[in-house]
């Protein structure tokens, strides 16, 4: 098998696997007792906290464990709003009374982009039915968001920016920072919401806490175990639980805590982060070998900002291509049956039969964005699986073509 | 260590660790994608979602697979009260508008009881923050919830009855058919649910499926891994996700797949089914011998309903007792230099200084509450282990007693 679809999940690293055992076995003890084997699982989720918090700069109080990127981009939005909601109410107004031309009170704004994850539009979409505006940035056609696009959307009643720091399907890494800065020149009390999910431990992100006030990460995209997550929430923010309940998480996010999953995400983090520089070079290198071969098929266009070398603005280790007169779909069985994992559009979208909103947002024709593929590179690939790949792919490319005359 | 909180959390089973162990290695696909590994993730996921099924007798499409107990009691009731309002907004009015007396929009009402979990008191008690009302039913002195009760509370905008299967502090079992049925003869578009987070995997719930439309369980109660939870959502009931993003669990609960963890807890469920009346035989022998034990000590009551022998109206692992002159936590923490693990109040609330809001509603006094613990038997459990708890509580309490003149 020669996987290359790390974007939608990674196999676990070893040292995670062998940080887990001992709490999926004799260290079961819930973390909210106050006996001996609770109070070790109390600790190895606050030894957990640190590991994770390292990767994006933050101090260990800053993170809060969730059951994945999806609940922490849920949370981000909907707690946004909820405080949002209360601080109007407190106020007895909403910020749209300090516009005198506005008299209809407002449900407030988000400023987000078209190009997020379902996690975040879907949330801002259930958000708009209950009033809720939502401005969704139209990228330009390598995927970036610029700051003066956000700054220029911005309304008194703007309430939460969330641009995330790297795009799943094609990978551009947005200027996540500068639109912080951006934002915050104008209004201080706007919350800035990145989803990291592709980003975190992928790329050098040590001084993303205090840029942004919300980080969502998620444990498996990073040799970490599915099920668990993170929000990121700077210190001194007023935040709401999204699921309440018990007082685990200081009271902010309710449940026994999933201590094997926390674990396994903190000594995952800490190898991702000890090993980044490395793993950036390797996959840097094997990614533009892919992109490479894959340019020698006629007719493929290569989706996102793209330049041999770079990972400033493409992650290092995402290939996605549009292949002209392909369905992408029959691709992925072909290759399937090669033993190549790959993915068209993104996983979670899979099931779904339309075109990927991000191909559909940077400009793809409808035709286009249906040979869309892509591959994500961990640094456990090799070279020779990667010229595999290449030969396969061509190969299959051809076939499906011939097909089709 | 003597184990004594299985109601906090349970130590995994050895035959859902081994179910588990493949998907924490080589078997890593994303349940979402099309390939091998994928279909393979993907097919391990229906086989659980089978075996959860069976313990409360539902069909595999009705269960639906999130982080846990808390998640699922805060999706029942923030997903019954989005139910509603979509509802009111498309008839373009509420259930209020029928009643000719009552001119003001209504938000919906919910019936509760006071000695739920805190996943669905905190829940509820956001739901208020937006105008919901909602009516805390207080239980008898041994902790009962009567039919009656319930109907009594009916209002023309009830929208949901949320009544938990059994308490999780003092081990009663709730008449929930019998509530669902009298609710059903009243109105048939309310919607019932019951946390389940306690009972499910531990007494017969073989008819639950079709008695109520909601069902909240989690996986680490029973032998299962933390981090892993169900809803069960009744076919033909329309009920919005709470987690939006992808299209994972047909729509209703977005997220990569806990693949690990949903094996875990299936492997988990099947156990708990297959041994079921001999686990309830087992516990029930050891409780009643706890329970005799703690007997001898001056002055200690037994909390919640209580007969030698009897699993229809108590927990068969639940021993929830009021020892007074003694301080809970104090005696904990002597419990737990010999060796012996209980709780004081339920696990979740620990941390919290509060006395249990469960003693409370049955009527127990602030200095009776204090002094409460809890011990929460498995089918693991020995007779001597039993006989020798008896012994060191008797010693501590004496100690406590002593220091206290």
């Amino acid at each position: 098998m020669i996987y290359l679809d790390n974007a939608a999940t990674t196999r676990l690293e070893d040292s995670a696997f062998e940080a887990m055992l001992p709490f999926l076995r004799d260290e079961y003890g819930n973390a909210s007792a106050v006996y001996d084997i609770a109070r070790r699982s109390k600790k190895a989720v606050f030894g957990a906290r640190k590991q994770c918090a390292s990767v994006i700069g933050a101090s260990p109080s800053e993170i809060f464990f969730t059951s994945g990127g999806s609940e922490s981009d849920n949370w981000a939005l909907a707690g946004a709003y909820e405080t949002y909601r209360r601080r109007s109410k407190e106020h007895g107004s909403t910020a749209a009374d300090s516009v005198a031309s506005e008299s209809v009170v407002s449900c407030g704004h988000i400023i987000t982009t078209a190009i997020e994850h379902h996690a975040v539009l879907r949330t801002a979409e259930y958000l708009e039915s209950l009033g809720v505006s939502v401005t969704y940035l139209k990228p330009d056609s390598e995927g970036y968001i610029s700051p003066l696009q956000v700054t220029g959307a911005m309304r008194p009643d703007t309430f939460l920016v969330s641009v995330m720091t790297a795009n799943n399907e094609i990978g551009t890494i947005e200027p996540v920072r500068e639109i912080a800065a951006a934002v915050r020149n104008i209004r201080k009390d706007v919350l800035i919401h990145t989803d990291a999910v592709q980003a975190f431990g992928q790329i050098d992100l040590k001084d993303m806490a205090g840029c942004v006030d919300l980080l969502s990460a998620s444990g498996h995209k990073l040799g970490g175990p599915k099920g668990v997550g993170l929000m990121y929430i700077r210190d001194g923010i007023k935040f709401p639980p999204y699921i309440r309940g018990g007082m685990q998480e200081s009271g902010r996010r309710a449940g026994t805590e999933n201590i094997a999953g926390i674990v396994g995400f903190g000594a995952a983090s800490e190898y991702a982060l000890s090993s980044l520089d490395e793993r950036i070079e390797t996959e840097t290198v094997l990614r533009d070998r892919l992109i490479s071969g894959l340019k020698k098929i006629p007719e493929v266009i290569i989706n996102g900002s793209y330049s041999v070398g770079d990972h400033e603005r493409r992650l290092p280790g995402n290939v996605s291509v549009c292949i002209n007169g392909i369905e992408g779909e029959s691709a992925l069985i072909m290759l399937d049956r090669e033993g190549i994992c790959a993915s068209s559009g993104s996983a979670c979208a899979s099931g779904a039969r339309e075109p990927s909103h991000v191909l559909q947002a940077i400009g793809r024709a409808y035709d286009e964005s249906k040979g869309s593929l892509r591959f994500t590179i961990s640094h456990r690939n090799t070279e020779e699986e990667i010229d595999t790949a290449v030969i396969k792919i061509t190969d299959i490319v051809m076939k499906l073509r011939d097909n089709r005359r």
